[in-house]
């Protein structure tokens, strides 16, 4: 019987890079991959976890003090190999956090724990077990829907400004996004509402907005695009 | 340790009504949910199965006798109580196969399968398990990936004609797909090639096509849509 994994692509934004959550693997005789960096997670606990999502929020909240994270399935990787311990298959996770006020607890068996930016830990040369290739999937999953819904907005503590979303947008696309009517295609989205002003750049004040519904990111029509 | 299953959404077009392939579960001492019909599936063979995908298609194989469906990773269902066996996962996958020169194989522990219309089981009061949940997750992924990709191509053997594949849009989003420009639109978005001429409607010949690319669909420009 292959034994279960949930494993987390924990995101967040900080000084304007998209970094991801690492672990470092301990120097411990048995254990695999000693000194690799990897995602955090482990095994479910089946006293303690009711589902695979319940599993994925204790690892996130393990590693980073973190509750109410946006969390979403990604995939499953399974197979023979990918663990030298034996059959095992991994049920992933990526989580969207704001980054402030996060803290880092350092794991009880892992001695590193870092937020390393995304673009460079897809250049290493490895990660722990299948972890490089997990990370380019959920890197793609990411920036594919960031395309074409509100996914930014789960990086931003509310309330934040249309500026402020827009740089979320760029910051994960890697490229700049058409200005002229952001603010307008935002609002036309209608998954905004306001929530008073705040101090905004150069301290003026500036529209905080939140979001109205906060269980998942709304789809953008398909004739829309943040880049249009 | 929770248990690893594999379950498999298998989707074909049978006179016009997209259809599910369902087994019903035995009656035996001990077995859950006897009498109730269920995905095909089952656990992991870690002696057999290198892969999770390669325990879908074994299932599928074994279901079908189908070799070369095309196959997609729908999500994981995991938890506490999904199975009266103790805390269980499954990675689900859901496949298109062409209605062609399908032949059912009745499993050495199901005493019926059968194809059944989705939206008539969708009104069942029971599946087995979660299946219900599954199956609606798996018919919404279908219908959504449907709207922006190539993907009914899959249910069809090749070549087909262009009326052939509009039909397979029809059937599947259980709605009609607007005519004029589809040709046109199919063919700008270059999946297709031409595989000579064959017998089309009324007998009279009409081109064949087949896909460019058989490992998956095309996703289509966001401004581009069958509907349109």
């Amino acid at each position: 019987m292959p034994f279960t994994t949930v494993d987390v692509v924990i995101f967040t934004v900080i000084e304007a890079r998209l970094r991801v959550l690492l672990v470092q693997r301990p120097n411990v005789k048995d254990d695999p991959c000693p000194g690799l960096w990897a995602l955090p997670g482990g095994f479910v606990d089946v006293d303690r976890d009711d589902s695979l999502e319940a599993c994925a929020r204790r690892k996130l909240l393990e590693k980073t003090a973190v509750v109410s994270p946006y969390l979403e399935q990604l995939g499953s990787w399974g197979g023979a190999r990918r663990d030298p311990r034996g059959w095992s298959a991994t049920h992933v996770y990526f989580a969207l956090i704001p980054a402030e006020g996060l803290q880092l607890a350092k794991g009880a068996n892992a001695a590193e724990v870092g937020w390393f930016e995304v673009d460079e830990v897809l250049g290493w040369p490895a990660l722990a077990f299948d972890h490089a290739e997990i990370l380019r999937a959920a890197v793609d999953r990411l920036r594919s829907k960031v395309e074409y819904t509100s996914l930014p907005a789960f990086l931003l503590e509310e309330p934040f400004t249309l500026p402020q979303l827009q740089r979320m947008y760029e910051v994960v696309l890697g490229r700049d996004v058409d200005k002229s009517g952001f603010r307008t295609r935002m609002l036309a989205a209608h998954f905004l509402e306001e929530a008073g002003y705040v101090a905004g750049h150069s301290n003026r004040p500036a529209m905080g907005y939140r979001l109205r519904d906060r269980t998942g990111p709304v789809v953008f029509p398909r004739t829309f695009s943040p880049r249009q």
